[in-house]
C-alpha cells in the first residue's frame, strides 16, 4: 500500500512543471459567466474539461447544455462495485476580472511571482479542479484507482448556478455517489490545514415602509406624521437586543446549541480577535454576548442590514418627509434553520412591533438552507487524515459564515452533504483584483486528494 | 376717514379688470431664478416691477445689482415723519415650472379658468405683490397715502436669497422701518382669513457612521463587526421616546411653553386631524403626546430623518456588509431654540450614545432661526382688523410650520420682525404644475391692504 502511494506522489512530484503550465492554459480562458461578451469563452473552457476528462480516461464525458451555461460529466465506475463512488463537483467559470488596471499582470496571462500564480481563477477554482484530476493522474500512471469517481463542473456558479438544481434533479441516478467532495474553498492558513465543516444558509429580505401617500415637505407635516424612516430605523433597532441577540420570536428555537466538541473545534483555528480587528479594520468588535468571534461568524445565526434607502441622499440638504423607506436585511441561519420559518418570524415580527401610522411590506429577496456535515462520516474522518498525513498536523474543522448555494441543493437533492475543502489560502484576493494561487500549498493538495482517494480503500 | 376709504375701495373695484390684465403681464414673464437660461427673463421682470415703482410715483427706484440676481427699491415719504413707514418685501423670481406636461394650460401663459387664474407665479408671489401695489394705487388715486411706504424685491427667493443678508446688511439705514410686511404667504381657508405670526427655524444635519475599513462580506464578517447601517438605525431610534419627545439633552430647554392664548389661536384654526389624514394620505397621525396636530406642526419642534443611506440599495440581494451608513436629520426650531445650541445637543447625544464599535461624524448642512411676531404689536392688529372688515370675523394667528430664510434674515439685521401674510391658498400648487390664484380672494386682498395702510394712520 504504501509503495503505490508514494510511487503516485513521486509521479506528481515528478511532474510539476507540466501541471503548472496546464493550470496555466485553463486559467487563460477567460470563462467569466457573468458577461454574455465571454459566451465562447465558456465553450472553451467547457470543452477543454470535458478533454481533460477524456485524457484521463473517463467515460460518458458530455458536455450537458442547460438553459445557461453548459455542465461537464464523466465518471469511471473501473474500481469496482465494492469500491466507494466519489462525486467531484467543480466550476469552470471565473468571476469577472474588472478593475483591470488594479491588476500587476494580465487577469488572464497567468504569471508566476515568487511562488504565487496570479491570474483570475486560480484560486476560485480552476486550480482546485486540477488538483483533483492530477492527483488521479498520478494514481492512474503509477497503480489503480482505489475508488469509482464522477465528474460535474458547471459554469455559473459565480452567478449563484440558477441551472444547476433542475440538471441535478433530472440526473439524480448519474449523480447517485457515496462521498461528495467539493474542492471550492481552501485552508485557514497555509500551516495549519482545515476542512470547512459548515455553512451557513440565508435568508434574504426587503422591507418596505411607507407612510403619507406621497413625499411631504417636513416642514408644513413634519410633527404630525410619522415618519417612515424613523419608523424603519426603530423596527431595525428593535431586532437586536442589548446583548446582540436577534429578538424576531422563536429566532433561536431551530439553533443546535453549540457541544463542548464544537466550540473546542472552533477554538483551535488560528484566528483570534486581533487578526478580525486588523482584517476588517472596524474600531472594535461586536456580537452576540457568550461567543468568541469565531463562534459568531461560523456557529451563530446573524442578521444585518445590507441596505438602507430613504428620502434624499445627494448632496447639501432637502427638507423632504419621505413617503417611504426601504431596508434590506439578511440572515445568516446556522443548522437547523430553514429560511423560510425565518421569513414567518419577520412577519410575526413586524406585526408585532410595526406602528399603526406605517404600512408595510417584507418581500423574501432570496434563501438557502444552511448545511454541516457530520465530522464522524467516513468522507471527512479519511479526508482529515489526508490532510495529516500531508501537513503533519490534524486540520481543522472549520465553519465557514457565508454561503454556497450548490451544496445545499446537492444536499438536499442528492440526498449528501458535501464534503467542503480546498488549497486556496485566505489572501488569495477571490473576487478581487490579482488573484492568486500559492503553488507550494496547491502541490501539496494534490498530495492530500492521493491520499485522500487510497484512504477511501476498503 | 371712512369717505376716503370708501372711495379707494370703489376705485379698486372698478379697476379689477386692468389688476388682472397686469397680473397677467407680469406672470407671463418667466422668471426662474435657478436656471441661468432665464436670465434676461430675470432682468425683464425686475424692469418690469422698478417701472410698476415709477408709474406709482416712487422715488430713488433703483434696481440694485447683487452677486446675483437684482434687488429693486423704491419709496415713498411723503406722508410726514410722523406716518409710520411700512417696508413692503416680495420677490419677482420664480419656480422653474416643469415638469411641463402636467400644465392644463401654459405655465407662462396666464388663463383665467372659472375663479382661477394659471400660471407660475400668480400666487407666488407676484399677485401677492401686485395686491400691494394696487392697494397703494387705489389711495393714491382717491386720496393721500397715510404711511410712508418702501419696497425691496429680490429675485432669488426661490433659490434661498443667498445676496439677499449682505444687501440688507450695506443698506440698513436705506430699508428702516416701523413695520415690515411680506406678503408672501397666504391664508388658510377662503372663508377664513390668517395672518402667519410664526415660522420654525431650522437645524439640518448629515450623520455618518463607519465601521469596518471597506465592505465586507456578510456571511464571512456577518456577527462579529457591528454593522454601520444597524448603529445608525439604533442611534436615529433613540432619537425619539415613547411619547414622541425628542431626546437630545437639553433638547427643550429653551422652547417657550405656549400660553393657554397661544393654544387657543391654534385651535381656532379651521384645521383637525381629519384634514390632516386627508391632505397627507398617511393611515394615522402622530406626533409627541400632549399636543394637537396644528400645534405639532406649528408651535412645537420636531426631529425628522431625510434621507438614509447605505449600502447595497439595487434590485435584488446583495450580501454586503456596509462600511458606512449616512442620515439626514433635519429639526425644526420653534422660539427660543438656537441652531447652534441644537447642533451641540445633537453632538453631545451622539458622544453618549454612539458606541465604541463604530466612528462617526455629523456635519452642520443647512440652519435658520425660528421668528414669532408678537400679536400686541401696531402692525399685527391693525392688519388684522383690516382683515376681519373684509371678511367679516377675525383672522386666525397660524404658525407655519416651514422656514422662510428671508424672515428671520430680516429679523436679525434690521431688528423688526416680519408680519407675515397673502392672500393665496392652501390648494394653490405652488411649486407644483398648474400654480393658480383664486381671484375673488385675491380682490378681497387688495381691499385688505387698502384697509391695513388706513388703519395705520395715527
Amino acid at each position: 500500500m504504501t509503495k503505490v502511494r508514494d510511487s503516485a506522489l513521486e509521479y506528481a512530484h515528478s511532474n510539476k512543471a507540466r501541471f503548472l503550465d496546464e493550470l496555466k492554459t485553463f486559467a487563460a480562458i477567460p470563462s467569466v459567466s457573468t458577461d454574455p461578451a465571454y459566451k465562447s469563452d465558456i465553450q472553451k473552457a467547457a470543452s477543454w474539461a470535458a478533454a481533460r476528462l477524456e485524457a484521463l480516461g473517463m467515460k460518458k464525458v458530455q458536455i450537458f447544455p442547460t438553459a445557461g451555461h453548459p455542465v461537464v460529466y464523466g465518471e469511471t465506475m473501473e474500481a469496482g462495485k465494492d469500491a466507494p463512488v466519489v462525486l467531484f463537483y467543480g466550476h469552470y467559470d471565473v468571476q469577472p476580472a474588472e478593475p483591470l488596471d488594479l491588476w500587476e499582470s494580465p487577469a488572464f496571462e497567468p504569471t508566476q511571482r515568487g511562488e504565487n500564480l496570479y491570474a483570475r481563477g486560480v484560486s476560485d477554482m480552476k486550480g482546485q479542479i486540477l488538483a483533483g484530476l492530477f492527483a488521479i493522474e498520478s494514481i492512474q500512471k503509477t497503480s489503480q484507482l482505489p475508488c469509482n469517481l464522477k465528474f460535474i463542473f458547471e459554469g455559473e456558479e459565480e452567478i449563484g448556478s440558477p441551472n444547476l438544481a433542475p440538471f441535478i434533479a433530472d440526473h439524480k441516478e448519474l449523480l447517485a455517489s457515496d462521498i461528495v467532495l467539493n474542492l471550492d474553498s481552501g485552508i485557514i492558513d497555509k500551516d495549519f490545514p482545515s476542512i470547512t465543516c459548515a455553512l451557513r444558509g440565508l435568508a434574504y429580505f426587503e422591507i418596505r415602509v411607507s407612510g403619507a401617500a406621497g413625499d411631504l415637505h417636513s416642514g408644513m407635516y413634519g410633527g404630525a406624521v410619522h415618519n417612515p424612516a424613523q419608523v424603519l430605523c426603530e423596527l431595525i433597532a428593535g431586532m437586536h437586543n442589548a446583548q446582540g441577540k436577534i429578538t424576531l420570536p422563536g429566532y433561536y428555537d431551530s439553533v443546535r446549541p453549540l457541544t463542548a466538541e464544537d466550540r473546542a473545534d472552533i477554538a483551535r483555528l488560528p484566528v483570534d480577535e486581533e487578526k478580525y480587528l486588523k482584517i476588517t479594520g472596524a474600531p472594535a468588535l461586536y456580537g452576540e454576548a457568550g461567543y468568541t468571534s469565531a463562534e459568531r461568524i461560523g456557529a451563530r445565526p446573524t442578521l444585518e442590514v445590507n441596505g438602507l434607502l430613504s428620502g434624499f441622499t445627494g448632496e447639501g440638504s432637502k427638507t423632504v418627509l419621505p413617503a417611504k423607506a426601504m431596508a434590506k436585511i439578511s440572515m445568516r441561519l446556522v443548522p437547523d434553520q430553514d429560511p423560510s420559518e425565518v421569513h414567518q418570524q419577520l412577519l410575526k415580527y413586524m406585526e408585532l412591533n410595526a406602528p399603526p401610522t406605517v404600512r408595510w411590506e417584507v418581500e423574501q429577496m432570496a434563501g438557502g438552507f444552511p448545511s454541516i456535515v457530520d465530522r464522524d462520516t467516513p468522507g471527512v474522518q479519511e479526508l482529515s487524515k489526508a490532510f495529516e498525513m500531508v501537513w503533519g498536523i490534524k486540520p481543522g474543522f472549520k465553519r465557514e459564515g457565508g454561503s454556497v448555494p450548490v451544496v445545499a441543493q446537492m444536499q438536499s437533492i442528492l440526498g449528501k452533504a458535501s464534503i467542503l475543502a480546498g488549497f486556496g489560502l485566505p489572501d488569495d484576493n477571490l473576487h478581487a483584483p490579482n488573484e492568486k494561487l500559492h503553488l507550494p500549498t496547491w502541490y501539496r493538495g494534490i498530495d492530500v486528494v492521493v491520499h485522500f482517494l487510497f484512504n477511501l480503500q476498503k
